[in-house]
């Protein structure tokens, strides 16, 4: 039954937002009591931060991926870069309820979104670790100042809002700023 | 006149906003008719286009006077970095009107922003000119490569609705990506 409700509060926002749903439209939508609902979800962000959480996921799963691709960390700088752009833009821009719902997300810092942004400094970590291991990166900055930086840099095309003021920038901005990147961790 | 009607607008949308003012409204706080004021200004964006200009010449000399104060020009992206942090903060977080005046230049590629962002290209260009010839940065990377990379790396912090999502970086950020850009700039 949890499942239902998100799959059918998730087709309800996708025609009518969901910054302007409330939880009462949604029960009668679904054809389900208000009440029933809050057995499930606390309140309309409980079930946001569900559909939310699915979205990120899939986005991580995809960048995962593409790090896995290779074992070479240059490149995987690079792979790590062009995924999340291209599933960010993608998940964002592909329905208006899901970017509604990234907005209210990445605004109020929701749990899904924390963990997350965890994820990809986790990743980038792990990418730099490998380089300099590996010889391929330079070792004498700080690790963590490093990773902080690049996690700056890419954080501009990870958040919602800041992505939509970027959209034009986003076929040059992967390749660019891959080999800004890769510049700075020069050995 | 036509400073007395950029200044009575000024005042006028600082109190109410750009937004939601119209051209009638504006003409019956400052106590003159509607035909006066499209005597000088085309339309309300023809008025907020000179404050966002003024607003944009404040933020360009602050900066070009920042980098003027050294002639290192390593020193130079730091100080180009963090005056532009600075003084957009300031001026776009202290008064809503300005800020809902950028958000609205920013969107629409205003003329004066178009200018702006100019400028800023330009003085980045200057910056890595001067260090190249120096020897204080690499010379390998096409010029307009590197120049393009940091302009996106500084973009974030430059753009009115972008520096509002990263408020809480604002602190760190110019010292890290500055730091960042100098090891991507090392010969």
């Amino acid at each position: 039954m949890r499942d239902q409700i998100v799959a059918a509060a998730q087709t309800h926002f996708r025609h009518h937002g969901y910054d302007k749903t409330t939880v009462s439209e949604l029960a009668k939508a679904i054809g389900i009591s208000k009440a029933y609902i809050y057995k499930f979800f606390a309140s309309k962000q409980a079930i946001g931060e569900v559909i939310c959480s699915d979205c990120l996921e899939e986005i991580d799963r995809e960048i995962s991926a593409a790090v896995a691709s290779t074992d070479h960390p240059p490149e995987q700088i690079r792979r790590l870069f062009q995924a999340l752009v291209t599933s960010s833009v993608r998940l964002f821009s592909e329905a208006r309820n899901l970017y509604e719902i990234a907005v209210a997300a990445a605004s109020d810092n929701w749990p899904p979104v924390v963990l997350y942004e965890k994820r990809v400094r986790a990743l980038i970590e792990d990418i730099v670790v490998a380089g300099r291991q590996r010889g391929d990166f330079e070792r004498k900055t700080p690790l963590d100042e490093v990773c902080a930086s690049i996690y700056l840099i890419i954080r501009p095309y990870m958040h919602p809002v800041i992505l939509k003021q970027n959209l034009d920038q986003v076929g040059s901005a992967p390749g660019l700023l891959s080999s800004h990147i890769l510049r700075s961790l020069a050995p």
